[in-house]
């Protein structure tokens, strides 16, 4: 019924922005005076997750990572959070134990300060939070893609889809690592020392995290930018290993998790420069591989050397689907 | 089952702060550096809030309201938001309509940008908003009181409450003026101007907002600043015209909504002067009385000039009660 990003927009038209000061709606943060960066994301159950499948403990960490992630998104690393829990009463002390210890490991890891929140009785679950971060040296907005621009993208991609899918029981194939593939989607890893080392090393014209799925991100990088782009959709990194022998029978079934997965919470990068992966992989622990380039308009996918419509590849991901 | 104040203290004590320069959980923000104010607060179906009887821009309205309410309390006011929906599938354009109309209402009145925010399905609809914002002067906390000093609230008290209560339909009287009492349910009003005035013409020690009813914010401050404090309940400002008639019939289970019935967003205002009441009334066009005094230890509560035990008076109010 309700289309997302049609209703974040008409809050946009309808809400004049007074202070331009600050960069507002449509990137993964709001940037502040002194360089601040801010951000909000939720997980509800039921959209976001299935509560009697996932342990509480591995979902108040992800509900961390992810508002992690755009702070890593914009250049920059995370400081303060609140919280907003909605807990149901059917909660016991183990569950609430367990939830507070996924966010204590979380700030732990991350150097991040909880500084209050609001804990409220509600009919279902959900965890969110609002994050505060500083940038690096400057913010890294989805809207500075220039044509030429190289795109390069963090770790591997598709495998938080593919643990969603053995959660959900659907995966056609026996993975060789199933426990790495549920990891990765319980435990996405924001890129906040990959930013880091970027910010003293390269030239960024743009980012954003991958959040709905490749494909859906990096139109919106480009749309914000007014660019278009080629995909070279073979070339993105898989976790070939991981999945072992069944990735040779079926390739096209993982490529599509890695286009259209989503959750995995690696980066899209826009530069001008060829990087030098080997020694950002050395300074960092993190492999980034070009995927394609930007150029001045119209998507286009390309998969073993046969241009693809993205269209018909793309899968729309939208919290509110019209029927 | 799970205790709210529990909980939190729970989190507080399990996250070890890092950065000493912020004034963390506890108090109605946190402070930041630069002045900066920070907070939340989330409405949910059910617990805050019966979606049939509401329009859900009133509840947007409110959302902001309680939020701008918190940072009043520390002697500030709002300048941005980010706000975190969970709406359910069933609510229609005109609904969503209404509930932007209601954020653009709030923020024009109080001159707030939209930074962004999170929009998701939901089973039950919540309505989170987290605001930025800045001190007048100083940041005023609720741990500052001293023995001494005066207490003064704005406003009436108990208004919330007896709207509440019309929603409900368990209002035993017939009040003179029943849409004056709901409009203070859905709209209250957040004393910033009161505070700007104050932050230049008074010296306060503490201030919180009335969210769970006088009695409980009150024992909050208090245990805040360590100190204890005297009440005289019979000297609560009332919305006595309002109320009519009825008024004369059954005092007491008017002083009692007053006491406990929570939502007003009124200030409780600890200071060691003698408030111009009757000029500040001029400035800002609210009136603060003088219902007390804080002290060393213990908590008194006077009605009529026969002391109460504040235990028999104070309802707790919890949103997970214990069973």
């Amino acid at each position: 019924m309700i289309n997302e990003f049609r209703f974040i927009k008409n809050i946009q038209e309808r809400v004049r922005q007074q202070d331009q000061s600050v960069t507002g709606i449509g990137d993964d943060c709001a940037v502040l005076s002194h360089g601040r960066l801010w951000c909000t994301d939720v997980m509800t159950e039921g959209s976001h997750f299935i509560l009697e499948k996932a342990d509480l403990g591995d979902l108040a960490y992800k509900s961390m990572m992810i508002n992690i992630s755009d702070i890593a998104a914009m250049g920059g690393y995370p400081e303060y959070a609140l919280l907003t829990l909605g807990l149901t009463p059917q909660l016991g002390q183990r569950e609430t134990d367990a939830l507070i210890e996924g966010y204590r490991a979380a700030c732990e890891e991350y150097g991040i300060d909880i500084l209050g929140g609001d804990t409220v009785a509600a009919g279902h679950v959900f965890l969110s939070v609002s994050l505060l971060g500083s940038v690096f040296r400057h913010p890294v907005l989805r809207s500075g893609a220039r044509s030429g621009d190289f795109i390069y993208v963090s770790g591997t991609l598709g495998d938080s889809g593919l643990g969603l899918s053995l959660v959900l029981e659907d995966c056609p194939y026996d993975l060789s690592n199933p426990e790495y593939f549920l990891e990765r989607h319980y435990s996405p890893t924001p890129r906040v020392e990959l930013m880091r080392y970027l910010a003293d090393n390269a030239r960024l014209h743009a980012c954003i995290d991958i959040s709905d799925g490749l494909g859906d991100d990096l139109i919106k990088l480009a749309q914000a930018s007014g660019k278009g782009f080629f995909l070279e959709w073979d070339q993105l990194p898989l976790a070939v290993d991981e999945i072992g022998a069944v990735f040779g029978r079926d390739k096209e079934y993982f490529y599509r998790k890695a286009l259209n997965g989503g959750e995995d919470f690696e980066l899209i990068l826009c530069t001008p420069e060829i990087l030098d992966v080997q020694r950002i992989h050395d300074a960092t622990g993190v492999r980034v591989t070009p995927i394609g380039r930007i150029r001045d308009e119209g998507y286009e996918i390309c998969y073993h050397n046969v241009s693809q419509d993205p269209a018909a590849v793309i899968k729309k991901y939208q919290h509110f689907d019209q029927e």
